[in-house]
């Protein structure tokens, strides 16, 4: 049976964050903590499909995301593809479902997403991201928009991924601004790159699309506003711009901001920057991004914003909402050298039976289970040495020997894999040991 | 915006298991409830990718599932597919991981699989698997085979789905059988259909297979001893069967039941059932099916088995294994009309603001959202009657109005939404009684 018709490539796909089981064990644990999160404030877990008709993803896709979509080729099936971001197919489930939906209707869904993107640091072809979203029916309120950056700061703060900032902004204010200097719009997507390429790079790529000197000046002013959260309203206040849409970006920001205060967010971790634009999305008010200060390599980790209309390529209803998505896959790809130790296990407590009988090594993992202890028992006949080997190799903390004198005296040796202190209990001191350990 | 290029087929796709809010909230509690009995018993989760290199998939399909699987259609890109189970991307990571990997190897993976089935009750293109698996290297103790059952009877006890039956059978009893009279292998295909379409039509199918009569008599006999699990076994002994295959299957099914006592498994739930065949698998010993006995016309929930060589196409190392997988969507599908309430929020507790200023409702929530309650706050200006009517459809336990009294004088109301009654509560007694109430 062995060495005929092998497949010679058995490595995961290039461009898929595959783990080794300590890995998973802490991308596990950062999802749990982050669905946690979510429900605490009182948003529920949604579903969609990841196979949607074609029609549906390239109503919304355009531009880049176009070219990366999955497409499926399947005889005798509709034109099908794999969903390239969660939004588009919330939108599509909320227009589908609206008479089953309260709203405003809050969800989290934390799954991946694919994209035939080259594969390259930071950017994967299958990829999970973290969603949120609170989407009214007709109108929200822009307390929402608080709240979303109360979220982030719980998140990132439960997360313990070093310091980090939340940037804010607000849509109209540029879309206003250059409005009133009668620039183009093609701008924002130019003054996207500020981050990536630099002032001295946007400006040059401002003048080879004509806007003047005079205009790029003005624009820049309003970016590079410095100061405390208060001093970058009043100065955007203060400045000599009339225009509607921009003096109502002003006071949305000023009021998120405001509100932002209530929520306990520490002033540390969020601030109004004006170079945060979300260029190539459908935003039209609120904007965040998330930069973890120790990794600014890998970008925003968690973008999003409000729009007026969700479902306005699926339904002619206006649904606004609110949301941001964290690029999951591309932390734990970051931060995973740093914060993944050794340990493949799950459970504290190995029960390692030295008889060929098993029952008793069943019976305190029964009992502990009942108790809500994980517990493995080691099931293999096997060398002494190789059980040592196993428990160390996998990370366990607490091993308990069972051989014929602990059976018959029901006294087990508990041993502490990492101080190498030994213990003897019985049973219900062991279960409540293990209970009481953290 | 409204109007123009709609999208017009809005609905998920055919085949796809969308679900409700309220429906969600019951489906993700039984992934947890699952996930929890798995970690319980010292499996890890994994995450294989969802797309695959087709060589890897085409490598171990065969038959129909050949047929069903999506493949991708990407300019540029090699040939990929989509996963149709977990089992197969799973002999792949173990393959490609194996340095990485702490045998024996117990991992979980709840997770979608695709496959282009002709959409019909309880069969879906995009479904959840919940799998199990245990893999050895180089050999795996067939203990582990009676802790499954113990698994199987721990999940099911739990998701509280009514009486259910874990039937249980080895392959090499009907293999051994079959050598033993001289019998085609092709027969185990014919066989596997005996719940779905009776003894007669097999019988049928047997005659024109040309088994004979006597043959059949033997296998049938074979096939429905009666009595309790002892009684079968010594029947399968005292059959005049010599063929070591066979002899060797019946010594491992008494062992598997033996064991399976005492991991305290009542034996109203487990059954030797030579019926059990899972024709068209890879499994070369112990085998598994499950059934709910109110939900008969779904088939088994539950299947699975152990294979001597889980990775025979992608490496030349013995690694047997052995797992159950859950046919989650399709028990959920079965389920949900009788399991799921109107509740769409899983916050026990509205907080609804009466005045525009929301400081007070914040602070209330971010003390219980510290103290681990799931609270919800009301953020729109609407008026009482629409504040009331969310509350109500959302299906809350708990509401706090929060109006400029209570926010004076620090005393809440708190109202129970079953039961109309209205308790009076400051802050601590409020968390505590959220804390308390189950």
């Amino acid at each position: 049976m062995f060495g005929k018709n092998k497949v010679k490539n058995i490595k995961a796909l290039s461009g898929v964050l595959e783990l080794t089981p300590a890995e998973q064990i802490v991308f596990e644990r950062y999802k749990k903590e982050i669905a946690n999160i979510y429900e605490q404030y009182g948003f529920i877990p949604l579903n969609t499909s990841t196979i949607e008709r074609s029609e549906i993803l390239f109503a919304k896709a355009g531009g880049d995301t176009e070219k990366e979509i999955y497409r499926i080729d399947k005889k005798g099936d509709s034109d099908l593809a794999l969903r390239f971001d969660l939004t588009v197919p919330l939108a599509r489930y909320v227009a589908a479902n609206y008479n089953d939906i309260t709203f405003p209707f809050r969800r989290y869904q934390i799954a991946k997403s694919f994209r035939g993107e080259r594969p390259q640091k930071g950017r994967f072809r299958e990829f999970y991201q973290s969603d949120i979203d609170i989407i009214g029916d007709g109108e929200l309120s822009i307390k929402n928009d608080a709240e979303i950056i109360s979220i982030i700061y719980s998140i990132f703060t439960k997360l313990n991924l070093g310091p980090f900032i939340i940037r804010i902004s607000n849509r109209k204010i540029l879309t206003g601004a250059l409005e009133q200097y009668g620039v183009t719009e093609d701008a924002v997507g130019v003054i996207d790159k500020w981050e990536k390429i630099g002032e001295k790079k946007v400006k040059d790529m401002l003048l080879d699309m004509n806007v003047s000197g005079d205009d790029i000046y003005n624009i820049f002013r309003l970016i590079k506003l410095e100061g405390s959260n208060e001093d970058k309203v009043r100065a955007l206040k203060e400045l000599d711009i009339s225009n509607p849409t921009y003096l109502q970006g002003v006071e949305e920001l000023e009021e998120v901001l405001n509100l932002t205060k209530l929520f306990n967010v520490p002033e540390d971790y969020y601030t109004l920057d004006l170079t945060v634009v979300r260029g190539l999305d459908y935003y039209t008010g609120t904007i965040y991004e998330t930069t973890l200060v120790d990794f600014p390599e890998i970008g925003s980790v968690c973008s999003g914003g409000r729009y007026d209309n969700l479902t306005q390529y699926y339904v002619d209803r206006k649904l606004p909402g609110v949301g941001v998505s964290i690029g999951l896959s591309r932390v734990f790809s970051a931060v995973k050298e740093s914060k993944v130790d050794d340990v493949s296990t799950l459970s504290k407590l190995l029960v390692l039976p030295l008889t060929d009988d098993i029952s008793e090594a069943v019976n305190v993992a029964n009992t502990l289970r009942k108790a809500g202890v994980s517990v493995e028992v080691y099931m293999e006949e096997k060398k002494m040495k190789q059980k040592m080997n196993y428990a160390n190799k996998k990370g366990f903390r607490y091993i308990v020997l069972l051989g014929e004198d602990e059976i018959e005296s029901g006294e087990y040796t508990l041993k502490n894999m990492e101080t190498g202190d030994q213990q003897t209990l019985n049973l219900e001191e062991l279960t409540n040991m293990m209970l009481t350990d953290i």
